[in-house]
């Protein structure tokens, strides 16, 4: 299929065939990267090509947490100074980057690779739920944070996780909810205004 | 230099920082294009990267025009219905792209490969004139439409090239100045109007 009838190569029209299949670039915007491309010295877009390339075939996920990997064990789980008996479970990657940019955690995560979510079908079989089985049931494991996104999904993959794990011995915990720093009350949505109010904390200077 | 200390992965952080190179895309895009590239399939992710390798190694310039090409000869001046003797002059392929859209012009092109400007640092002898003084000089050439763009370079380049081939017996045009359609006059600028009035053309209900 020719993306747009005035591109007067194939191979032109190729390369912007393929950047239209990226998330959010349009045929315009394909277009204008491939003839910025076009402008680059062959090198420069050989090592933009083979780095893609490269890191599509070569990344691996973490034999113990799922999470994104170069080696058999990320960089998280083969950190010595990570507590690993306090695992956070997340939805994906990108929420193990989330957490990690409040610099505030020290523990080890659970990557599940999604959740339960049967509008997409994607169901507990599809999720890595006997990993943090096998993780919850070790002697030292200590704690299991649910940090699923706080959505209907969320929710339901979080009481499905509290389900499997409530028969262990671990204690296990979620975000708390509450007013977002920076928001204003009246724009806060009765649900979260509610819980917040419900799960008030002791007034301290930090807080 | 690590684009974002929370990417748990060389591999990653150095696609992410291929992709921030490109024109508008940050960091952030720049990681959701990865992380996007990362659930497709390898075979998938391989033929996204040769596809643009392979265009930007295999794709030539024509021998004629200038413009791309994938052979010696671009469609356009291997076609034997364009009318080889109007050359439309044109700084870039995104122009020609532009005047094939109004599938009006049934001539051909010259691609200058940019226009005079001194503050870019970018004089006569980047571009390609030598190669259209010969076409202008051919036997056969009947027309050159000078349609670079309305700016400051245009106009400068325009009158330079104009200048060069004035001493030849071919006719020398430019495109149209006037009001665009759908504009409203109250909001056109001045010289634009005051040109458009200065050129006015005899009604007819074509126009």
């Amino acid at each position: 299929m020719m993306s747009d009838n005035s591109i007067p190569s194939k191979l032109l029209d190729d390369a912007v065939n393929e950047f239209s299949t990226l998330p959010g670039i349009g045929n315009k915007t394909a277009l204008r990267l491939v003839l910025h491309l076009l402008k680059r010295e062959k090198e420069d877009v050989m090592k933009f090509g083979n780095t893609i390339i490269n890191m599509r075939e070569n990344i691996k996920r973490c034999a113990c947490c799922n999470n994104i990997s170069d080696t058999e064990y990320c960089d998280i789980c083969s950190d010595a100074e990570r507590n690993k008996n306090i695992i956070c479970v997340v939805e994906s990657i990108k929420d193990v980057m989330a957490v990690e940019r409040t610099k505030y955690y020290k523990g080890v995560y659970h990557v599940l690779g999604g959740i339960i979510s049967p509008m997409e079908g994607i169901g507990p079989g599809d999720l890595d739920i006997k990993g943090l089985e096998q993780r919850a049931r070790k002697e030292d494991t200590e704690e299991i944070i649910l940090a699923l996104n706080p959505t209907m999904e969320g929710d339901t993959t979080n009481f499905f996780l509290y389900r499997k794990l409530a028969p262990l011995k671990v204690k296990i915990t979620t975000l708390a909810r509450g007013v977002a720093v920076g928001n204003e009350l009246e724009y806060t949505d009765e649900i979260t205004l509610g819980r917040s109010l419900a799960n008030r904390t002791l007034f301290s200077v930090m807080s």
